[in-house]
Parts: structure tokens; C-alpha cells; sequence
């Protein structure tokens, strides 16, 4: 009774706790935001009692949807279903996009704020969480010689690294696109999830893979130069004199071409195909996800492609991936072309859907299965 | 010229890119925001054309401020001077904070979005990023046999961690609060550049830091027992049986009471009261900030601490910290009353500021200090 009696003023004190604003910060979370049904559709929940009009805007629906408030200022929708996958989406108040404020997994960006939702698979994706060996995902700081600044490169190290400090392994630098960051390929591609399960089915090579930030501005974001976006010059510089560097000294590599391989979507496509190509003693592997190149821009960009191409097939392996839906599959196509008349070898993965992460973890997936194979 | 034709076309490809929606999102960024002056005040900037009021909310100002709207849609407003710190604060847009778009600092938590301002010092803070050895900060994944999932763990591991395979270190398992999530200490707490700076100058023991997700419920969001908020009973079990056998099995640790602590703010200041002092066996530091305790459930908490008050007299540190002007101030005065009514040993730290994660970085950076020392 006298315990009961304690918990019962614990309780009170709770109470007080929770509404008085200490932290100041909202009480606490009264809603789920997303909520996932059996049947794979998703409610969606927002309590917004100041709004005439919440809408949503997702990546496995076209367009945007009206959420409908009820009289507490709780506003709510169910969409889908959904194909199984990792979607982004955001509530839209005012014409902005936020965050759902109830959803830890978050999409880090410069630009957008948007919100993920996981649809599980009946049996689990190549990015699902499961019971197998876990990698180690670091984030570390080196110094930018180029950049003159402290800056971030997010590694992924794999199961057994650890437990075996004589072995080496190769590297896959692993490039965000435009206004993503450092983050973008571990919390929305999932790159450590995809390596463990592949790597536990015997799919991948154990291999270390480096995030950069590719994003040549400060990184604080308090900088004004960030009208120039395509920085490739700059960023390959970095990654040659800094992050590689970087990397060998502080990680057990096998440091020579044949175990080194770059990857990167949109921007970092972009940037994958300067750096890859324009230093073929680098890099033995090159894969450009949804690469932003354009035709009229190909010979200025890879010059060396166009001075010596028999150089470009001593690549192992050189692959443009590109969904068939996306703003630049045209682009794709007509890089793999220019590829094609001056001989040069190339792979293409080549799937549906459009410039998303949703496929960009596909893409990963596709390419890990080939990288560092003899 | 041939060149500059290139460049040419390929600027006008780039500005074809950035106007097509292949990403599904808006156009580039534009605005600069926030923007910290050298005077110390802050401009902040949002473009939002169809709000009819914009506010916001910042832990450097009292109240909330409107913004003002200009003929192009873009709001803004100019704070401060404010001290050197690092301050969350978000836009009010019909009554829901949100995140600053255009700001890549977030602040990780389940319930509200913040962003992040850094206002820096003439000379670096114990917090700043500095040109000293920089330890590892690691995503990892357990499996927790109390709650039945795999659930994230974020570690730090000192400069010279990697480079002494034969060196064992202490370990120091700080817990986030309500809300918050295993991010919180490090991208707002600044847990791995506080101990950096402070090893680097000699001031705190090259030590491990684990920072669990401590939030019982399962943490993709999508559970709906949020309402039970206290689980420490159940974050101790897992703490006990599943998160000190991981580090332990993964980490050169020094795995005995001596070199064990165990801290947290607000919920988790009330986990590490209730987790440290219910096993006295297993750690000699217990260091408390703005612990989440009411004098009236003092007895039916901390049972062992009326039981055998000598017990906690062989604690090497028990600390409890707060701010002067933190909801919780007076529970914190009224704890430490009841300890000394005990004659149990203890120690306090209580500066001005409220319940604050500026004040965090305060609380650790003391009692960092003190750990592990002789």
C-alpha cells in the first residue's frame, strides 16, 4: 500500500513533468506517424489543429493527397499499398515540406526535409535488418588540405574486421547526390545493411566502403557559395590528396587499383565518371549510378576518354546503372553510346523506376555483387 | 572556345537538371540559412510564399518571433547577439515547429524537429571542432534478448584507440533523454569533440563511450505503447544483459566497477540513478543531469539506496548536475538532500541555464573530467 501510494505521487510527478515545459518542446508523443498495415497501405498522422490544409507528398504515389482533420486538429491519411521498400515522404503545411515530427528515420539533405517509411517484404530485401553478422558504420574527421577545413566521410567497416587485424581489405568510395551528405548512403541507402546481408549470403566480397561529403562548400551550411553546385574538380582533388590518404592510414586496405572501385549516384555519378575516369592508375572500378552528365558536356568532362580510350579498358569494370523512369535514363544511354563508338567496354543495369533511392539501393546491390570479383 | 562552347552547353544541361523534378523536390537551394554574423547575431530565412504568418522558436531568445515576409516569398528575421553555443530552434509554421531546410544540423529526436545553430567563440569552446586527434564515433547493432530486436548502439572510441591493439580503456555509458534518440549525444551533445578536446589537453581519460537507444519501445516509430513512458526497469535489464556484454565482447574494455559509469540527462539522468545505484557491482561513477526524480518517489525508486546507504559510500563518484533554472532544479536540490540525510557521499554541479542541451555539453565536459581519475 505505502509503495502503491509512492507510485502513485511518482506518477503526479510525471505528470507535471511531462506538461510543464522544461525542455521547451511539445508534450509528448501521443500519435504513431507512419503506422504500416498487414495489407502494406500506411496511415499517416499529423496533429496540426492551426491548419486550413495538410497535404503529403510520397514516393510510392503520384502526385500529392489531402489529409483529412478530424475535430482534435489531428489531420490523417491511408495510402498504398505499397510496393516493399524504403520510401520517402513528407507532410506539405503552407506549400513547405516538413518532417513527419513522429518518425525518428529521417532523410539527411541540405535542401529537403523528408521522412522515411519502411514497407516490410513478406520474406526480408537485400536492405532489410536481419539476424546476420553486422558491420560497424564510423563516422570520422580528416583535414581537408584542398578544403582547408575539418570535413566528414561516414566508413563502413564489415563483419569480422575487427576479430581479423592481419587481413586487408578492398575499398568501394560510395558518392551522395546533390544536396545529400555524407549520411545520405547510410540512413536512406541503407549501404551497411545491403553489404552485411550480401556478404553473409557469400553475394560480396568483405569490403570497406567510404562515404564522402561530397559537397565541396562548408559544410556547416552557413556558407554563401553554394551556387555552384557542380564542384567535381574541387571534390576530386579532395578525394585523391585527402580522403584516399585518409582511408589507407587508418584502415587495413589492399591500397592498389585492382581493390579500389568508385560508385555514385546523380551529382556523385557525376563526379564518380571525372574522378574514376581521369585516373585509371586509381581505380580499377567505376560505376556511375544515374550519373548527371549530358551529351553536350562529355568530351569537355572526360577528356582522357576521348585522348585514350584503350587506357579505359584496362578497367575491370566500368557500369552505368539508370532507371528506365528517370530525367536522365536518355543521358544514360547516350553516355553508354559515346562508350560504345570509341570501343570501350561497358556494363548497364538498366531498371524500372525513376531518380530514386529506392533505386540507388538496387544499384548498390548490383554492382557489390561484381566488385573485387577476380 | 571549343572548350568554352563545352562548358557552355553543359551549364545550360546542368540548369535543365536542376529545373526537372527527377528527384521529386524542389529546386536548389537559394537561401542561406541560418546565417551567423561576426557580432554574434543570427539570420535566419525561410521561402515560404503561401504562409500567412511564419514564427520562430530558438533556445537563445525568450518567446517566439515572427518573421517577416518579403514580395518573394521569403521570410526572415535577425537574433541575437547571443553566447557562443550551439542552440536548437525551428520555424513555426500554423502552430508545428520544423526543421530549416536549408540546414544540414539536425537534431535527433522522436517527437519535435529542430535544427541546429552553431555561434562561435573568439577562442574554440570545449565542444568546437578542433585541429586535435579525433576519436571514432560507430553506428553499431545488438541483439537484445530483453526486448526481442536488433537495436542500435552509437560508440566512441578515443584518438589512439586503433593504434594501441594492446591498450584496454574505460568505459563511460551516457544515456540521452525523453524523446530523444542514440544520436542525440553526439550531434547535439557533441560527446566525441568534448572528449577529443579534453584528451587532447590532458583533462579527461582516453575513454569509451556507449550511447544506447534507450527508448524501449521499438524504434522504427511504428509501436503504439508509447504512452508508458518510464521503462527504466526494462532499459535496465537490457543494459545489464545485453549492452555491457556487447562492448565488452567488442571492445578492448577494462571490465570492472572501477572502470565503469554510467550518466544521463533528464529521463536518462533517472535510468542512470536507477540502473547505477540498484548494481552497485557494476559501476563506481554514477553521475546524474537533471535526473528526471520527484522527492516523492525517492523511496520506491532507489530502495537500495535506503536499504544500505553504505553501499554507495564505495561509489569512486555519485554527481548530480542541473541547471539554476531548470524545471527539475529543486528535485535535483531535494535528491541530493536526502543523500546527505543518509551521509552517503556526493557531489554537485549546478550552474545557471535550464533543462538544455547547451547545459549537457556543460554537464559532461565537468564530469569527463573527473571519470576514471585516481
Amino acid at each position: 500500500m505505502k509503495r502503491l501510494l509512492f507510485t502513485g505521487f511518482l506518477f503526479l510527478g510525471i505528470i507535471v513533468f511531462i506538461q510543464t515545459p522544461v525542455v521547451g518542446q511539445p508534450p509528448l508523443p501521443d500519435l504513431v506517424s507512419p503506422e504500416v498495415h498487414p495489407d502494406k497501405t500506411v496511415t499517416f498522422r499529423l496533429r496540426l489543429p492551426d491548419a486550413e490544409e495538410v497535404k503529403i507528398y510520397t514516393q510510392f504515389t503520384e502526385g500529392e493527397h489531402a489529409l483529412t482533420g478530424d475535430t482534435s486538429g489531428v489531420w490523417s491519411v491511408t495510402l498504398g499499398p505499397a510496393e516493399p521498400d524504403i520510401y520517402p515522404y513528407a507532410f506539405i503545411v503552407d506549400g513547405v515540406r516538413i518532417m513527419d515530427p513522429n518518425n525518428r528515420l529521417y532523410f539527411p539533405n541540405e535542401h529537403f526535409k523528408h521522412s522515411l517509411v519502411e514497407i516490410p517484404a513478406d520474406t526480408p530485401q537485400v536492405h532489410s535488418v536481419q539476424e546476420v553478422p553486422h558491420g560497424v558504420v564510423s563516422y570520422r574527421y580528416y583535414s581537408s588540405e584542398t578544403l582547408d577545413t575539418t570535413r566528414p566521410l561516414v566508413i563502413y567497416t564489415p563483419p569480422g574486421y575487427e576479430q581479423n587485424p592481419s587481413k586487408k581489405y578492398p575499398v568501394l568510395y560510395l558518392i551522395h547526390g546533390m544536396t545529400d551528405t555524407e549520411e545520405t548512403w547510410f540512413k536512406v541507402g541503407r549501404a551497411n545493411f545491403i553489404l552485411d546481408n550480401l556478404i553473409a549470403r557469400g553475394e560480396a566480397e568483405p569490403m570497406i566502403i567510404v562515404m564522402p561529403y561530397a559537397n565541396t562548400y562548408s559544410y556547416d551550411g552557413t556558407t554563401a557559395d553554394r551556387g555552384e553546385v557542380l564542384q567535381t574538380a574541387l571534390f576530386t582533388r579532395d578525394m585523391v590528396r585527402s580522403i584516399i590518404p585518409f582511408v589507407e592510414e587508418n584502415y587495413r586496405t589492399l591500397p592498389d587499383k585492382e581493390h579500389r572501385a568508385i560508385a555514385g549516384f546523380s551529382l556523385g555519378g557525376r563526379h564518380t565518371l571525372a574522378t574514376g575516369l581521369s585516373h585509371p592508375g586509381l581505380f580499377d572500378w567505376v560505376c556511375a549510378y544515374a550519373p548527371a552528365v549530358w551529351p553536350e558536356g562529355f568530351e569537355a568532362d572526360f577528356e582522357n576518354l576521348y585522348a585514350d580510350p584503350a587506357l579505359l579498358n584496362e578497367l575491370k569494370l566500368l557500369s552505368v546503372s539508370c532507371g528506365k523512369e528517370d530525367g536522365l535514363y536518355k543521358s544514360a544511354q547516350e553516355f553508354t553510346k559515346a562508350l560504345e563508338m570509341r570501343s570501350i567496354d561497358y556494363q548497364t543495369f538498366f531498371p524500372s523506376g525513376g531518380h530514386t533511392w529506392m533505386n540507388c539501393k538496387k544499384f548498390l546491390a548490383e554492382s557489390a555483387s561484381k566488385l573485387f570479383q577476380e
